[in-house]
């Protein structure tokens, strides 16, 4: 079975491709689109607590799960264009995080690496 | 194979649950996140032509990497926590574009669908 | 005495001819900045509850501060790049919220106008 | 005559206090909401080409005029919230600014200060 990122990159290459889209598609611009959609995503929380948060509203649910599937369609674009493998990367990232924050000193912390 | 997407989740599970993180992990919490990791991805590329944002210079490079694997973490754990299957959702998100901007209309086009 | 906002336009104005930095100031560049250091801005209060964020620890009031000039700066010069005037703006704005936000209906509730 | 930043000042305060918002306003509630209003700022641009973003059609005028007045309101309220006088931190940065960027080493440059 095709893994999800692949199908989904090889989707929106297709996409941009038939409506002659790759001349918009810069690095720049596709980042920028995604910082946009990331506080789209970002708007149905600014006033709620975070307990309200866990439990959003039906139209609110909606309206994030659109907004999640805008992050993502933007964020594989971008690393499509980068020549980026985003699983690759974040599995990496992963690696990364638990070197920075060990879990003896990271546990039950929601301080940044730097000042466990 | 199991699917990245699945497996991101499943390792970012496991990486809170071992530093109890999960009391941080609100929707508001991980939405504000990502948001801002969307912003520092955008950073590089703030004073670079689209041109330049074609081929980043290698450190430019190294660091979007890494913050395109940010982004890609606080998003599958975001959709996680609210139970969205992030995969459909984009997949969904594909077909409503393509009903958005039909070929005809949208070839060669930036316009935004209502200006079509 | 001079005012605050246009002070800080003229200083500005200066400080990019000066430099010959009119060519980089385009509106979409300092709009972009300006979101950029809005994240900036956001990024010490993400893991804060709100009562915490009411009262900063001193590094972080002072990073803080940096960010809000950073902000007011960007925001100073991309309005005089439109031609916007900043205060007049503002206070329009402020009678269109009175209008959405009428003290009856929002008072001590934190809903969007359509909502109320 | 009073300055444009402590009017607007005082009448958030005033807006606020009628209706009983100052609860809902923490700085960081302030800080997310000013982060998503510039990327409401940046949506008009993140199409466009730098030269188009310099003549924005009408109507993004009008949009764009509306967003740079909430971002403004927000920031007044959230320097307000941390007792932080944005005029004078606006004023010590443009000085820091200076010092980062000396005519000499920044004419003509977009590059960071830290690599000029």
């Amino acid at each position: 079975m095709p893994d999800s990122l692949l199908e989904l990159r090889d989707a929106l290459r297709a996409f941009a491709a038939e409506r002659d889209w790759d001349q918009f598609h810069s690095p720049r611009n596709l980042a920028t689109a995604l910082a946009v959609e990331a506080a789209e995503l970002l708007e149905p929380f600014q006033w709620l607590t975070e307990e309200q948060s866990r439990d959003p509203a039906p139209a609110t649910r909606a309206a994030v799960e659109e907004e999640l599937a805008d992050v993502l369609l933007y964020l594989v674009r971008l690393a499509d264009k980068l020549d980026v493998d985003l699983n690759a990367a974040a599995r990496a990232k992963i690696v990364r995080n638990a070197g920075k924050y060990p879990v003896d000193k990271a546990r039950g912390s929601s301080r940044k690496y730097d000042a466990l």
